[in-house]
């Protein structure tokens, strides 16, 4: 199976850091083209499902602007300009938890979108994690911290209240690991 | 926990039915206002794991453009104007695969970005599903059927070879109803 080709891109928009809109030339293994295929850049970001030495799962209850009334979250943000996503994830976990973990495990890193690109989601699993420090969040939205019990994460996973496609997914491929 | 408001929104992309990108100004709880937030508008999809009688996963192996080389995929399409996510599920069963189910498990709708918005996406698993015409996808990308087991999945799932969150997501998902 043949790869289609990028013949040309052009900037249609423009708001770093936080978004990027090209429009691509594609060219199909058939020989035809296609003009102006849209092509999305946001910033790659990690998520971390984070696991106490007990079995707890450090989450949060809060507001996104995306998002109806109240979600259950995990720990998530940017990866910075050139920051390894591992790294990311540790400074997150901290900043977002005041925890560190020394028993990291990948879930997998994945393309948000098969035709728009828009950003690459670093998924990992932080167990035996333990608080450190105070946090020391920079989001601008209300968060509060839980502790959630695996029973009552699967429930949470089963009724909805994780919100967000890369939250579900990152618990859904840690329970396999747990 | 209150939720931000939208003041004010522009359109300042639009490539219909594809993507539109607006400026929204925000209003935060505490007074404070940001302008110029990008809200992204991408169509709602589906994502469907089709499983047979006998257990196996209706899969494709195939290229994207957003991806490097070629992926395992699963059935999934966007959504109608007008039309039902279970529905939309419905029609690319059929189209992508030839496929009917009558034993349909929701398993979930999530927004794809917090912040953004971008889509929702609406994720099912079809049991039962059994073969009843030819397939008739209109998708541009080449894409091999193929049937995988159960074993294949968990092993395909663990060395990312389905490469896409959603995608990666369902099965996940479907693995714990199944």
């Amino acid at each position: 199976m043949e790869s289609w080709k990028t013949k040309a891109r052009r900037i249609v928009l423009e708001q770093r850091p936080w978004l990027v809109v090209e429009y691509h030339t594609v060219e199909l293994p058939d020989g035809r083209t296609i003009s102006d295929w849209p092509w999305i850049i946001t910033p790659d970001y990690v998520n971390v499902v984070a696991v106490t030495e007990d079995g707890s799962f450090i989450c949060f209850r809060q507001v996104k602007y995306g998002l109806d009334g109240t979600t259950l979250a995990i720990v998530g943000g940017f990866v910075e300009e050139g920051e390894a996503p591992l790294a990311a994830a540790k400074r997150e976990l901290l900043e977002e938890t005041g925890c560190e973990s020394a028993d990291w495990v990948h879930l997998g890193s994945y393309r948000v979108d098969p035709n728009r690109g828009i950003a690459m989601g670093h998924l990992y699993l932080a167990r035996r994690a333990h608080f450190i420090t105070q946090r020391n969040a920079d989001d601008l939205e209300e968060q509060e911290l839980i502790l959630l019990t695996r029973a009552q994460i699967e429930s949470a996973l089963a009724s909805g209240e994780f919100k967000v496609l890369a939250w579900a997914a990152s618990l859904a491929f840690a329970l396999r690991k747990l």
